[in-house]
């Protein structure tokens, strides 16, 4: 593993996940491999899960963190190339990415998207850069358009709770009341269309279809209860249209994940990332009943992050 | 002890003051136990000596710790159990906690008082649902009503300089400019009014009586002449109104603590939790005279904190 | 060494720098010196290099850091003796730097200029004061006037890479569209003006001599191409003028270093202090050639702190 960008960088993705189930029965067994690493941290927008899953992780493996809220911590950045640097922007990112280079082993990153301009936010033009200057690993705390450490750990908290050989996993669209990046739902699609021993089913309402590179030909299921039938994992999730760039094409509450909507599935497992809406995107009753893995998806942020760090630091 | 909220936390305090002693002498001996171990930090406001003898704390006993500035760093939180959460609230507070439960083995969180709504205020609302909500132990770093690492501190201050098996300690009103909580007074009133070396006595000016469930039937006395008369150790501190919640009801220049009035006691050291408004609360003269034991008591909070930590992971 | 403020502290430079090159051939061989050692850092305003760097120099050698954004983080501090603090600040420096040597081995701090007023921020009003209360060993992470680590970090930068006995060491002005301190420049001529190995010239248009304190009788040519020529190692930087305090003189672009610039020099390598504003005080084409130096510069101010750090600490 060079980067940790998306799905393609986990390589054969049943050696990395036999790792985190090693690296999550014995957390402070690895202490050796981030001996003497420092590990940077830049968030270019708010984080709570990625932050103190990163920190804690990097912890858990004998590595020291560091954690830069640019902006408020730092400088404003030139993003562009040959720019004449007079107006606002203070350091260009190729120097800054170089510089924070000389400072950490492995560098974690999250951007985002505008949401305005479709083409700019998918051409991940901000990480490229990143990945373009940095002389260290690079890792994506969420980028414009995929969360891997998100669906990594999603990933882990399927296979470390099903009871079957193979499992139906859906992933549902959930009202909002902003528009909301297309990001974790794109990477959701980007790993669990590729795993095995998973039947893989997206539902959203019409115009809510994501970007045909992620969703890979996954089966779509615009009908919600159709796609719930037989389900054995649901993660909801809102996302703004991806078609009509950054919209809100509904707000329609029938979507709103609820316990009668859960008994059209075989006794699913619920998922969210978080942070959720609740009432809005999901009810209190399926968050916080017995089927809700919400916490344990979120202390897996952990297990995921340590790993890809072991991987990198190895 | 589950979690350190205030005075009846602590259990036999004299087993905890020696602790806070073998601690003091040997600081770095107890490195054993944080082994391992992460500390998250809450601040929903400001802070300065909490924040850093908090991580000091627990770098000494051989832990890591995190900081999180709420609300900078993150989401803005729900508070209301049931919310249709389509407003501007981004994550319900049973979410966040559950969460940061799982990046830490110990919370320490810091809450505020509106000082608008004293049944609000008084309920410690939002501390009672991270106790609620939280599955690791919890410490207060200061609440809307108690501040008990400061009164640990202050208490570790007076039972380590005093020179007579009994002392006399009065906590005195001073004035102050802008409209204070009541957290540092009612705490140091819930652990001094249950030492039984200790002979304390409160004073301030009429219509600033404390909560009596942290009083406790301790002595008040409006003549603050007759209340230092003796004394052997004088904490000084404003505090708003609690009857008339939240108001300035005086801002008496008499009631600053100069040498005079230090002359009344019986050479008296002085304390004070700072920050202090010099010239207002109390003069340079008391601040910065060979009887002020600030900067010690400053600096057995990162003892106070660290006896705590070590309660809870041992 | 008891504080390093200034290219005084270094004491006898040769063997502070000795010091850096065994450090940088074995960065982690020192971690006995920061076992249970804190450092704090203190930001009056937003740092990237010096921030990072100097967490990391605490790391590798063994010690942890906190670091608190002064105002953001903490208090309005009061700078005042004697202030009767009845406004808006909330605590005396005296008693936050007091305070925060209780919680750390070694205090450093980021001051700042005004850009106003001259004679205040030459006196080095917040410094001193900091250097007055602080009861640990202080570092100036860069103050009103100087910045002694980066020029720090630029003699090992120049001293580990120059290939002949004796080197020439230009100090050029650049032009740039905001007034900026004269801390780098004055350091830099702080230093390098007493190096024995180099000769040292200071090219800047008229208008721009900085005090003669720090350059301490060193050549001024006001024609750039004449300074230039013969160069082995060319330093860029903007300042503001001294004379006219805080006031930007001209905006020449003449003054901008390209690579006809550098055809003047005998092949000099180049360096900045970053952050630069490209293509306004230097072309994208020196920064990114073959000559430039700029991120080994970067990545030696890990170094320079870390010796710093080992000598207040061993």
């Amino acid at each position: 593993m060079k980067n940790f960008i998306s799905f393609a960088d986990a390589g054969d993705y049943r050696a990395l996940l036999q790792q985190a189930f090693e690296i999550k029965a014995n957390p402070y067994g690895y202490k050796h491999i981030g001996q003497n690493k420092t590990i940077g941290l830049i968030f270019f927008n708010p984080s709570l899960r990625t932050r103190l899953s990163s920190v804690k992780a990097a912890y858990n493996l004998g590595a020291q963190a560091w954690v830069l809220n640019a902006g408020a911590d730092s400088w404003t950045l030139e993003m562009a190339d040959g720019a004449v640097m007079n107006g606002s922007t203070q350091e260009h990112i190729k120097d800054a990415i170089a510089v924070m280079s000389e400072y950490c082993d492995v560098l974690g990153v999250r951007t985002f998207p505008t949401l305005q301009d479709r083409e700019a936010d998918y051409s991940e033009d901000v990480l490229n850069k990143i990945l373009q200057y940095a002389t260290v690993p690079v890792i994506s705390l969420e980028s414009a358009t995929l969360h891997p450490l998100q669906s990594f750990a999603d990933l882990i908290t399927v296979a470390e709770t099903k009871q079957k050989e193979r499992v139906k996993v859906v992933l549902t669209w959930a009202p909002h009341v902003r528009p909301l990046p297309q990001c974790v739902p794109n990477s959701f699609c980007d790993w669990f269309s590729e795993i095995d021993w998973i039947d893989f089913v997206i539902t959203h309402p019409e115009g809510y279809e994501l970007d045909p590179r992620f969703t890979k030909g996954a089966r779509i299921e615009y009908d919600q209860r159709r796609a719930l039938e037989g389900a054995d994992y649901v993660q909801a999730k809102n996302w703004s249209s991806y078609q009509d760039y950054g919209q809100i094409l509904t707000q329609d509450a029938d979507w709103m994940l609820t316990p009668m909507h859960m008994a059209y599935t075989d006794k699913a497992k619920f998922m969210h990332c978080l942070p959720v809406r609740r009432n809005v995107e999901v009810s209190d009753a399926v968050l916080d009943g017995p089927g809700s893995l919400i916490i344990q998806e979120a202390g897996n942020r952990t297990i995921s992050m340590q790993t890809v760090l072991h991987e990198l630091l190895k």
